[in-house]
């Protein structure tokens, strides 16, 4: 039996189920209280991504410290005593950045005048071992590229805009920057250049290159990709302007091997009314193979254990099964989250909603809804729960890259909203590791999740 | 004329006002985007605060870098153009550490086993030089220690009880331990106890020693006190555990001087139509002797300046006086927050409003009124206004401490509402510097500010 009561939405609120099986009243906003304390206590996120980053370390697709991560965290889930631990595999893309990267500026009579900090972008082709030297073209944009016309031709293009500070999301300035890195190989090779350098993808002022997805297209040369500094960048915009021409050498050891077989690592807590009736809580194992993947993103990998960790060890028994998926290959391929609704073992279950966290181990905020709007509305009914954590903003929006195409097939799709303005100076960069981390904020993430889970479990969508 | 358009309290919310100066309609929402954008881009809090504590340093009470950033902020104000920038005269306590804080841990024949790291509390006396040597006792409160009844003769007190984890808010962990700092050498010296070590104020599990203010009691002898890091805490508590008997040897040099000449440091935006009625933006000036005083309370002083400067450089013409006040000593005396509502200045003034920020630089998140319940629901009807800046929680709660005279007085007083989590792992240590305040967190605070400030001029309350 079923008993809701909602006393007031503002600002008081409770939101009582009788628990058949124990007989009692059971509210939740006592339930969420109880998750806060006792997670924020005795909750394990924290140990576990510390033992995450420092054991597989940087988990890039097809990497030893990706295959050690996906054996460690099946460990994770088998310790904690997580029902149907098993992997499901996914073919991965191998792609090594090898022990070259470099850009040197040229003096005049052909030696080096000094190097630039950079890294090559993520698929990016390796140069010759020589490397490439060409002058420099700076540019804000495709459409400056574009206004070059033959001037653009043998040159590395030099790809510039930074990210609009104004704006207050940290993500809308990335993805107001992010296009020079993942197209500006292609935009820059059809206008004729023979390379590409971009400035890093963060807000920082700093001198640590931010690697990440290049592009190439069929049919368009593939030329060598890298990224600069923020401070290198700056400083090669100065020479640019003192100066008639820049000419650089560029050299990369990049390149494409063969896929390997890789796997998606799966656990949950099996329901106990609707074992068929599944809510994945998930986040994406791979990582860039700068720093350790601390908050991208194994943070929301860790959360997702811990979320359900958490559940268990309350002695919660959800009436829907709550599913940890660790999907391989966000960062290059998507293979693992491509892969997952494909699987044979996805026959005969109906996936009720997918929650990912993919935006860093920050404070939460809420909870994006990437749903129809009944969904939403639903959701919107429990924002007080969420206020008690400090997570009340439930708002329509993205959920997760991973989950994504469960959410094409029409599941309701959930991301964790964070804190956003540290991510980038962090994100694809030596800079993403776990003393970035604050353990409350992570672990907050991981209650927050928890909740949520636990209610579509028990209330449905 | 005022004109007052809501239009719809949630979702959409839109607060119009005619400004009669600009026969325009100017939209509240639209200025909280426009305070958003302009501020994000090219808003000065990081690089002042920047300024602050590398060219002042520390700035405790009396000391030579709190007399260097009284210089330092009023040139600030000036240099920006505030109006009637002026000291107001405050006499400050001068406590001094010296050099020497030391805990050794003494072996059976008298020989030094180990050393502890600790630092002096702030307003403890020092010991003889040579140090006081003791047995340790560690208890948990202070119901444990007045059952040691005589055991506790002769002893060091050790207070370990530990922040409680499980609350959300890191201030509420922070209250119910602070009374071992506050008072445990008033409540060790009354049970017999020749000295006291408290384990530090913090989250986090380092060896950094947090200091803070210690009181004594008149009638009550007064003994050496000083914090232990939670690393060595859980050390020195585990040596208890393994022996009969741990003695230590506490050295300190620390002293308290006479006191020294200081100042509040005020300057203002004077309002265009009431220029008598105040509104009080501030923070306070003085820090703690270890690390510079970044978050606290640099960025409080420092967002108040710039949220003046914000409202100056976007052009504003507040009606009422908007005033940014540096208060002086309020570590260990509140001597600055006191003398503000009794400097001979202040006849003929009349105070609308006052607002604090000392939680550190974080990433607001709301606003705490500290006032009667007409003045909530006001504030509150512009809370989607601050939901714009992601700060949108505006609860009944404490201002701070250096407006909390003006408040006793009836002000209505408000308090910048931040992220709680790391704010312990840095303060009154060593780890309060520059580097673990993000600019754009800092900056959002006086965003916020300068709104609300803004709103109460032209609104009231």
């Amino acid at each position: 039996m079923r008993l809701l009561v909602v006393r007031s939405l503002l600002p008081v609120f409770a939101l009582a189920i009788s628990c058949s099986s124990a007989g009692s009243q059971v509210a939740y906003d006592s339930l969420a209280q109880e998750m806060l304390s006792f997670g924020l206590r005795k909750g394990e996120a924290y140990a576990l991504l510390t033992e995450l980053t420092t054991i597989a370390g940087h988990r890039l697709s097809g990497s030893r410290g990706a295959e050690i991560a996906v054996d460690l965290t099946k460990t994770m889930m088998e310790q904690r005593g997580f029902d149907n631990v098993h992997l499901e595999p996914v073919m991965v893309p191998h792609w090594v950045r090898g022990p070259v990267e470099e850009v040197m500026v040229i003096d005049g009579s052909g030696g080096v005048e000094e190097s630039l900090t950079i890294c090559a972008l993520g698929g990016s082709i390796g140069t010759p071992e020589e490397g490439i030297e060409a002058p420099v073209v700076e540019v804000q944009n495709f459409d400056d590229l574009r206004e070059l016309g033959s001037a653009a031709r043998g040159k590395i293009i030099f790809m510039n805009r930074g990210f609009d500070h104004g704006h207050l999301n940290a993500f809308a300035a990335y993805g107001g920057a992010v296009d020079q890195r993942s197209r500006g190989a292609i935009e820059a090779a059809k206008a004729g250049a023979v390379g590409v350098l971009v400035r890093s993808m963060t807000h920082a002022v700093d001198d640590v290159p931010h690697t990440g997805a290049m592009n190439y297209e069929d049919g368009t040369t593939k030329i060598p990709a890298a990224a600069i500094s923020t401070l290198d960048a700056d400083r090669l915009s100065g020479l640019l302007k003192e100066r008639s021409q820049v000419r650089v050498r560029l050299r990369l050891s990049a390149r494409t091997l063969e896929d390997v077989q890789s796997y998606n690592v799966i656990g949950q807590l099996t329901g106990s009314e609707f074992p068929d009736e599944i809510i994945v809580v998930g986040g994406h194992l791979d990582s860039w193979d700068k720093g350790t993947g601390a908050h991208d993103d194994g943070a929301g990998c860790m959360q997702a254990i811990e979320a359900v960790n958490l559940l268990k060890r309350i002695g919660l028994k959800p009436k829907r099964t709550i599913r940890a998926v660790m999907f391989m290959n966000e960062e290059n391929g998507v293979r693992g989250g491509n892969g997952y609704p494909l699987d044979s073992r996805r026959k005969g279950e109906a996936h009720v909603a997918a929650l990912e966290s993919d935006r860093g181990g920050f404070a939460p905020r809420g909870i994006s809804v990437h749903a129809d709007s009944s969904v939403l509305e639903r959701v919107r009914r429990w924002q007080p729960l969420f206020e008690l954590l400090n997570a009340g903003r439930i708002e329509p929006g993205y959920g997760g890259v991973d989950i994504a195409p469960l959410v094409r097939q029409g599941v309701p799709g959930f991301g964790l909203v964070v804190e956003t303005h540290r991510y980038f100076d962090y994100h694809h960069s030596d800079n993403d590791t776990i003393e970035k981390v604050n353990p409350r904020e992570l672990q907050m993430g991981a209650i927050v999740e928890a909740l949520l889970c636990y209610l579509i479990s028990e209330e449905g969508l």
